[in-house]
């Protein structure tokens, strides 16, 4: 029987929604609970990832890609999840990145969010999965989520979208564009932001060939244990047909030049997934992600509140003493 | 027993030494069992994190500092392991920087090993570990590990070292100053290199005033739930004498200006840990987080192989059918 506040909030009351996020951040047994309410009205959002190194002008182009997207026939809701401490929507911008995100924060049909890096109990792509959840169950047709493109978080955040969006500029140096490989490899779509700049037509080579080196996405296979047997079976049985090839586009997001381009193209993403069934395989995919950490991490509690706790002692001053080594000590444990 | 490749890499014979690194990388059977073997032989080395953005001269700083310890009394052997696609020790460089390694690595006491950091097997922090440990057990006195600063993965890396010295420069952006936030929090030296380039004050001011604001290292208490009495007891008494105040220095790598002010910071923080009893408490928490991090990996890969596949599909079946939340699956799951 759903809570009054979940109630609210899925009937679209903007500060309802914004308590939930709140509770469910911060992992309550109110906002735990409301995920499990909730769950069974998501399934129709289009979850798209943004990244890009800072000074990208990637919080630009979301702005400027949720107004063009508002602009659809269907006049989509759209949500944006700021996971980047860089971001203006989290409050780390110049006064003119504001006045523009401002634009977009007094649509009645946009909510933004920021989302804590760190501190937060739970890992940071469970917490923005949630989030998307609760955006998704509120009847959001589109969540952005923004995020700075380094490290392994970032790239655990974005793989669980529908659409990866990874956003260059022309003039950013060689050291930020090897950084930038490991998330290449799940980019659906390239942006190169700022495209009046010089160079412009050399940093589009240079993706371009950067992504028909590569071989495409990785869809992780090994990672994946236990899936329904009707995915696993299109997982088996991905051919040369269902493989798309992330274009390069050209954007200059402060003139609004080539967004309608790019809104046209997440749009053909979607439906080249929807239409190979891979939409449905990435959901699954997604999900199998945060069930597979959270069983682990249930796995390992319910084995520490079950361990003999002198045998785990004496393992532990084993391992300290040097008498075993860290691979023995974990077998010893496991035997516990 | 030992094996022949294991007794030649800890008498020092380089090649050997390579070859076990590779086979440790790899994680391969011969690389795992030498884990094992060598694991008596460590305790000695002084692990040393030093990370900063790509542009921030961390290399040049690293292959200064290598010269600068070389210089000591005791003559140090010194190993360092590049876990960054953009570093010159990888590779990445320009060919002024390359020139500069090239005369720390024609120094037969100095041995140099970039670490892929994507791709391979197991945790990047695992690997890194166990490089270490293959050095330290090879007798080298100091292992300067070098990571991009920015991601998590980076964090969990040097973590694992006793020293964690984070690398500015006067001209980085605000943006690469956000991101740094969350690496200064473990930060034991701050460095202001390329300190001839104007507002260099500037930054150490910026720099001394994130460190004074933070309340000083987390030693991420609620995460060690099996220690040895010990250092859990170490754990429980730290108090204000223990608390090591992060000094900020200036340093020009490219003409060796400031670094044997930073190489005697660093000896005084390694005097400082021994001094408190925190040397042995860090070296039990990064191996309670390695030990930790595979016995979750074991207990959910023993899961896999027991749990009963036909009710595992009925679970994920009922949670792609949204007839159970994520979490409700995972409860499910458990309860095979």
């Amino acid at each position: 029987m759903p809570s009054a506040l979940v109630e609210k909030a899925l009937q679209g009351d903007k500060l309802s929604l914004t308590r939930l996020l709140t509770e469910v951040e911060a992992e309550t047994p109110k906002g735990i609970q409301a995920l499990d309410l909730i769950y069974s009205h998501t399934g129709k959002a289009h979850k798209i990832g943004i990244t890009g190194a800072p000074g990208s002008g990637k919080s630009t182009l979301v702005a400027a890609l949720v107004k063009e997207l508002r602009r659809l026939p269907d006049k989509p809701r759209i949500a944006v999840i700021a996971v980047d401490p860089t971001s203006p929507f989290s409050g780390g911008a110049l006064l003119g990145d504001r006045v523009r995100m401002l634009q977009i924060q007094h649509d009645p049909d946009v909510f933004i969010r920021s989302m804590a890096t760190r501190g937060a109990l739970g890992g940071l792509s469970d917490r923005t999965e949630a989030f998307t959840q609760v955006f998704d169950a509120a009847g959001y047709d589109y969540v952005l989520i923004e995020t700075v493109g380094a490290g392994q978080s970032e790239i655990d955040v974005v793989n669980l979208a529908h659409t990866v969006i990874v956003v260059d500029t022309p003039d950013m140096g060689d050291d930020i564009q090897a950084i930038k490989a490991g998330i290449l490899e799940i980019a659906d779509l390239l942006v190169v932001n700022k495209a009046d700049r010089p160079g412009v037509e050399g940093s589009v080579r240079n993706l371009q060939n950067m992504v028909n080196a590569g071989h495409g996405k990785d869809l992780n296979l090994h990672h994946h244990r236990f899936l329904t047997e009707k995915n696993q079976e299109k997982l088996e049985h991905i051919d040369a047909e269902d493989h798309w090839f992330p274009p390069v586009l050209k954007t200059v997001a402060t003139e609004n030049i080539g967004i309608a381009e790019l809104a046209e193209k997440i749009l053909e993403h979607g439906k080249f997934l929807k239409g190979h069934g891979l939409w449905e395989l990435k959901t699954e995919l997604a999900m199998h992600e945060i069930v597979a950490r959270n069983l682990r991490l249930g796995l390992y509690r319910r084995w520490l509140e079950d361990a003999d706790k002198t045998k785990l002692q004496a393992i532990m001053n084993d391992l300290l003493e040097k008498r075993i080594s860290p691979n023995q000590a974990v077998k010893a444990l496991m035997a516990l």
